[in-house]
């Protein structure tokens, strides 16, 4: 049987890794064994490249958001194709730090490219390779960003203004209001709640979709 | 008055560096003293980073041919928005090395993309901005690719089927009998006769773009 691709999404300071790991956990409870963790961008050598130049940008030249946006969907099809897919076709569960429900919100909704554009370029290149499930860490940007700030990670996307987090954390929530296939989790809540959360909406969707 | 945009095009071994020189030749007889060059992919700092990620591949994992059209894009609008449009705007002319009708053709013709998709993409990320004239330089693959390994040039791309390149010089041949602003020079001519062609081609151009 094949494996399915659980998707975690959401804003920095969300606390994506923490619910990688209550996904990972709950998984193995439920008894999946074969289990496989992306993220993106990166995860094969060469989207690891892409994903440096998309982090580091250039001092003496600004990376267009178009280059920007062919840049993640090069260094996303890479990993699909190359190790996502075929993970899947044995039968392992990947569970995604990040896909393309980040280049919808941050790209559409962020920098404000049209849904008609970021749609049909997820179409061309994507095809109809969708995340099984998607836990989407919603978190209000000011409070993600202090906690980001706090662990000193920001890089060239995090710099940018409050507005821009805010139209991306707009399009995640609109996003996942039209696909029954996300599940909102409230990640300003305590660590143990959040947990509780995550552990509750995956039992569910696991005992629906097995 | 804005400069224009001239790009010379063709498969490996066409002549392509001996062209432009022709044609940067003819421009400055003809009174056009501004002008730049440029490449693609490449041409900027970080469409450079993205042409060495193009040219070298990586030993350990394949490069989508998706991926590697994405790529080629990413290049492409950095340098048309950071550098060509930039000096056609400040009345430069820009002779480039390659342009869009590349993609077309190696990637639309050679690796096998549909015209839709491969269209489509073009105006997606390039919009309605075109070159102004493009000399393509038309060589049997056969020949090209002996004059090219003859000077130990060939890179990821050019080590591949020769079906590939009769695919590629296909469809070059099919977008200059569709447009306007390509010529076609027979580059299986001598030097001279060649340089020729590029002269007399450019000069009535230039008589009726003025």
């Amino acid at each position: 049987m094949n494996g399915k691709f659980i998707v975690v999404e959401g804003l920095e300071g969300a606390g994506k890794t923490t619910a990688i790991k209550k996904v990972i956990d709950t998984l193995k409870e439920y008894g999946v064994t074969d289990i496989e963790t992306t993220r993106e961008p990166g995860g094969t050598p060469l989207s690891e490249q892409i994903r440096s130049l998309l982090k580091k940008g250039h001092p003496d030249e600004l990376l267009t958001n178009m280059a920007e946006l062919l840049l993640f969907y090069a260094a996303r099809i890479q990993l699909v194709d190359n190790v996502i897919k075929p993970a899947i076709k044995r039968g392992i569960t990947v569970v995604g730090d990040r896909h393309d429900m980040s280049s919808q919100a941050y790209q559409g909704g962020g920098r404000g490219f049209d849904q008609t554009l970021m749609m049909g370029l997820r179409d061309t290149v994507l095809g109809d390779f969708r995340p099984d499930f998607i836990i989407y860490m919603d978190i209000d940007p000011e409070l993600g960003l202090s906690r980001a700030r706090a662990r000193g990670e920001l890089d060239r996307i995090e710099k940018i203004t409050p507005d821009f987090f805010l139209r991306t954390r707009k399009r995640y929530l609109e996003l996942a209001e039209l696909d029954d296939n996300v599940v909102v989790i409230d990640a300003s809540q305590t660590i143990e709640d959040v947990a509780n959360d995550i552990q509750t909406s995956l039992y569910i969707w696991l005992e629906n979709a097995s």
